[in-house]
């Protein structure tokens, strides 16, 4: 049975004339070698961007539905200048907005949730030997009307269809050759990884690793879709995120990988009281922001009943609608509220750590030996997480890459 | 009964922020009045122009489905930014794009034809006291593609729309201030009319009067639908086209409007073989290559048998695609092409002329004492049109309108 693939390109790969034809290319070659093809593309270059602008120059607080049906003809313009140019080399295309390719959603405009994809449109233009442009990071609601996916969205649509039409794999383009050992930008020697699994890119994305939207990956896992993460601007293969071609148990090496992010602050409750329940109200509030919580720690308090301290990270953006409703229960409750937004984190990753004790000591001890103190640390099975100065992650970053990958 | 009120702000009406702005409040104050409203809108600005220009940067001749998908995105920008603006100021409205509210067309890309409006979703946010606008110039296929409607579509969404719901009035606000007797650029005492008919009005659209598509008049005719044109930057009335309020016979002056075109070209076959059939399939080339043939003229043979001349003028944008079909067959029957590129239309239009004789004389013996050459002639009912050299077209115009209507 003739294969089918599914390519997704990124913003920086359609941007200019040039880079589209370029992608046009690329889509018409993997056509020519016997694929049924469907490509996901992004909005061009800052298209997004100046769209959001032009949104806030009319409005300080634009209407989620709206915002969702201007920003979708982003990837729309992507996908039809994009089938114009395969035209012209001699390939059908047909472009397909999100809706028109049946990606149905949830009514949570901005940051929709993918409840099925009724692929038919698409299945046909296949059978027609046409090759099909889907526009990312959009679909249609339940109640008929165009939704967006939120940043990053197009890596889950990509997925999505992958997963709908039964595609031999995912190959997500970018302006990046892969998944690497650390970011190149930190780490000059860091490596092109060959493989990932699911639950190392899971982790990663979630530590700071830019190269997939998490969402794209946990879609990705539930659904068994390999991903092929690679450059739009060279040939050579890139990272397999997936679960069939892992080395066995015993090549592993301890972590796959070292991550860091700089967009965290750390907030620190003192003197909460010492009652059930109020971890989850506080968790509740935030939830209710819209702010993500990231690490989360609560001591003990030292003399019973005197309140417990706990810290927990934020996006660094999201700070500030999370002091908002903090503020007022806090007030309430005669709690103190501090916050350090000079924090960054970083984490070691593998699946390896599953099988090899020590890695833990080894992370606490090489950031010691670099005198970085640790604020706060968080684990799971297979990723060990330190909140530390932001100024010290650098080099955080190169002494675990070196401790561990060099 | 609560007046229902079509309006279409065109290009220039949302072109900025502050305009935009000026559009909802208008649009506002219309709804705080006591009607139900459904507001069409164009692209912003140079928008359309902007996206044509991307395409032509990827190809030379862009798929009419695709330019379609890129260009029916400017509108839905312009409608989402003015829903948002209409929230801001406290009233509910909801944008849809051209399909969602129920325009449907033929196949015909770039140039679709309305072949239904199914406007139940528009009735049920209008009873639910929504403000429903609309994004103009598009639909979507019998084959569920989206479709343009070719250039000022959008007073043919908002005509179609008008008449779906059963509007009391389809509002046209332009940046001119309603229909005038003469292109006010060119004539300065230019008078705006306060009434104009149906027939008046197609035939002004169709000879150089800007300010409405023709089809948009032919559907507003077919199906009744009162137009009032009026200016987006003031509150007094402008032109009302419909067959109502028209004057008795006896009051009407002899001509209403002397409209003008500058974007002409004059086609001269010569020598068409002298044979039943040979018109009808020079127009039938034209027509398969989309070219609107306008004026047509054909003088019998001087010796019989030796051939015809034929002359036609076109669009000057699509002489080219003329040429195309045309020399194969020109070639085939021996029938020698001229072109001539340096040609206008004046036209002397008027319900009038149905009751009063000699106007044409007065047209031909004012054209003469201003020594400008006629090259063609063409008349209806209630129009005299005469192609001459394009740098004469101007004062034509004026010395037309100082004979008829000064």
């Amino acid at each position: 049975m003739t294969p089918t693939v599914v390519m997704k390109f990124g913003g920086t790969s359609v941007a200019d004339a040039e880079r589209l034809k370029r992608a046009a290319q690329r889509i018409v070659a993997k056509r020519d070698a016997g694929n049924r093809v469907v490509a996901v593309l992004s909005a061009r270059g800052k298209t997004t961007d100046a769209l959001i602008a032009e949104a806030f120059e009319i409005s300080p607080q634009p209407d989620p539905r709206e915002m969702d049906m201007l920003l979708s003809t982003g990837e729309r313009q992507s996908c039809a200048l994009c089938a114009m140019a395969i035209n012209d080399l001699g390939h059908r295309a047909i472009s397909l907005t999100g809706s028109q390719a049946g990606i149905v959603t949830d009514t949570s405009h901005t940051k929709a949730r993918i409840l099925d994809v009724r692929a038919e449109r698409i299945r046909v233009a296949l059978d027609e030997d046409a090759i099909v442009l889907v526009a990312g990071f959009q679909g249609v609601s339940t109640a008929k009307d165009v939704t967006t996916l939120g940043r990053g969205g197009s890596d889950t649509t990509a997925v999505a269809l992958a997963a709908a039409i039964g595609a031999d794999v995912c190959e997500i383009y970018t302006d990046v050759a892969g998944v690497f050992s650390a970011d190149p930008r930190v780490v000059p020697d860091a490596r092109k990884l060959a493989v990932v699994s699911f639950e190392e890119m899971l982790e990663m994305s979630a530590s700071g690793a830019g190269v997939l939207q998490l969402r794209s990956v946990e879609y990705a896992r539930t659904h068994g879709v390999r991903i092929h993460c690679r450059s739009s601007f060279s040939d050579a293969p890139g990272t397999v995120v997936g679960d069939g071609a892992q080395p066995g148990a015993a090549a592993r090496p301890a972590i796959t990988a070292v991550t860091h992010s700089t967009d965290e602050a750390r907030v620190t409750l003192e003197h909460v009281p010492d009652a059930p329940g109020m971890a989850g109200r506080i968790a509740t509030l935030l939830a209710e922001a819209n702010v993500n919580i990231d690490m989360i720690i609560q001591n003990e308090p030292v003399v019973p009943g005197a309140g417990a301290d706990m810290s927990f990270t934020v996006p660094r953006s999201d700070l500030r609608d999370a002091l908002g409703p903090l503020s007022a229960f806090a007030r309430e409750h005669a709690i103190q509220i501090h916050t350090d937004e000079s924090v960054g984190k970083i984490s070691v990753i593998g699946e390896g750590m599953k099988t090899q004790a020590g890695v833990a000591a080894q992370v606490f001890s090489t950031l010691g030996a670099e005198r970085i103190n640790i604020q706060m640390i968080a684990t799971s099975p297979i990723k060990i997480s330190c909140v530390i100065a932001l100024d010290s992650v650098p080099d955080a970053v190169r002494s675990l890459h070196a401790a561990f990958l060099s």
